[in-house]
C-alpha cells in the first residue's frame, strides 16, 4: 500500500463504490479540459484523484473504459436535460418552431462537451480498448438511454414516430463524432486552416444548422407519408 | 541498397514518381481492404510495393501522409464520378425526386469506400501525425474540390445557393467519420451489438436516408427564406 492509498480508503459499499468512480470521471474531465485525450493516463487520473495505479484497477480496467463510462455519463445528463425541457415552449407546427427548438437542443449538447468530445473518439478508438463485459454493459445502457430519448421526442412533439426519432438521434451521434474534431482542431491542423483559409466553424452554430435541417427533412417526409 | 531496390528503381520525372506514389497507395488501399488500420504499417506498404522502407522515404514522410494521400485520392475519384452523373437523370422538383438523387450519390459514395474509412480517421488520427506542409497541400486541395464540388451540386440543381451546397458536402464529411465506423464493427464491437441486440446498420442504406433528409430539409428552407 503506498502512501497515497493510505489516505484513500477502498470504497465497501456500493455507494461509496459509485462516489470514487464518480472521482475518477470528475478528474479525468478535468484532464480532458486542461488538454486533450493524450494527456489521460491511469497515472495522471490517479495523481488527480489521489490513489496509486493499482487502486483504480478496483474500478476500471483501462483508461478507455473510464472514457467510456465518462461518455456514458454525458449521455445521462443530457438526457435529464432534455426532461427539463418545458413542453410548451416547443412549437412544431412551423419552421421558425423548428429552428428556436434546435436552437435549444444545440446549446444543451454544446452545455455537455463529453458528448462530442468522447463520442469522436468513441467508435475507433474507446470501444477497441475496452473488456467486452464493460462494453456489453455501456451499449445496454445506451440501448435503454436511446429508447427514452426517442420517446421524449415524440411526447414533446418534435416526431410524431419513434422510427425517426431514433435513427434521428443515431444520425445525431454519427454526425457529432466527426463535427467536433472538424470544429475543435489542434495546433497543427489550427495551423494549416489559418494558412489556407480552410473555415473552423462554431460547434455550437454548425450543430443548430444541422439540427434544424433534420427537423425540418424528417417533418415534412412524414407528411409526405401521411399523404400519400 | 537492399534487394529489393536493385529492381525498385528511384522515379526521376514527375510522371514517374506520381506513378510510384499511386502504387504506394494502392498498396495501402489492398492492405486496409484485408486487414484493418492497425496493419498498415510502412514495412506492410514497403513489402507490397516491393522496395525498401528507405525508399518508400523518398515519397512519404510517414503513413499518416500516405492514409492522407489515399483519402484526397478518394474525394478526386468521387468528384469525378459526381461530373459524370447525367444532368437529365435528376428530378430536383419533388420528393421522390430527391430521393432518386440520394440513392444514387449513397451508391456512389458506398463504393468510394476509403472517403468513409479514412474520414473517420481524418481528423483524430491521420491529420496529427503529418508534416504541415503536407497537410497545408492537402487542406488546399480540399478546399478547391468543395468548391468545384458545391457548384457542381448547383449547376445540377440539387441546391440553388453555393453556401448551401457548401455546408452540406462538409456537414456530409462530418456525418460519414461517425457512420463509417458504427456500420463497419471490429471484432469486439460486433460481440457486444449481438449480445446486446444494438443495431448495426447498413452503410449505404444510413447513407441514403440520411442524404433524403438533408435534401428535402434544405430545399424547404430555401424555399421558406424565398417566400418571406
Amino acid at each position: 500500500m503506498t502512501e497515497e492509498d493510505r489516505t484513500y480508503q477502498r470504497a465497501r459499499t456500493r455507494e461509496q463504490k459509485n462516489q470514487r468512480l464518480d472521482g475518477i470521471l470528475d478528474a479525468t474531465r478535468s484532464i480532458l479540459d486542461e488538454g486533450s485525450y493524450h494527456d489521460v493516463t491511469l497515472s495522471a487520473i490517479a495523481e488527480r484523484v489521489g490513489c496509486s495505479r493499482a487502486n483504480l484497477s478496483h474500478y476500471v480496467g483501462s483508461k478507455e473504459e473510464i472514457l467510456l463510462l465518462l461518455y456514458i455519463r454525458s449521455l445521462r445528463e443530457i438526457l435529464e436535460a432534455m426532461k427539463g425541457i418545458d413542453p410548451g415552449s416547443l412549437d412544431v407546427s412551423s419552421i421558425t418552431g423548428l429552428e428556436a427548438a434546435s436552437d435549444a437542443l444545440a446549446a444543451m449538447l454544446a452545455s455537455h462537451r463529453d458528448f462530442g468530445r468522447l463520442g469522436a473518439l468513441l467508435t475507433s478508438i474507446i470501444e477497441t480498448n475496452v473488456r467486452l463485459e464493460c462494453l456489453v454493459e455501456c451499449k445496454r445502457e445506451i440501448i435503454g438511454m436511446m429508447a427514452d430519448g426517442s420517446s421524449l421526442l415524440v411526447e414533446r412533439g418534435l416526431f410524431d414516430e419513434l422510427a425517426d426519432s431514433t435513427r434521428f438521434l443515431m444520425d445525431l451521434s454519427d454526425y457529432v463524432a466527426g463535427l467536433y474534431p472538424a470544429t475543435h482542431p489542434l495546433p497543427i491542423q489550427r495551423a494549416a486552416c489559418k494558412e489556407t483559409g480552410y473555415p473552423i466553424l462554431s460547434y455550437e452554430e454548425s450543430l443548430r444548422d444541422f439540427l434544424t435541417v433534420q427537423l425540418v427533412g424528417y417533418k415534412v417526409l412524414k407528411e409526405k407519408r401521411d399523404d400519400s
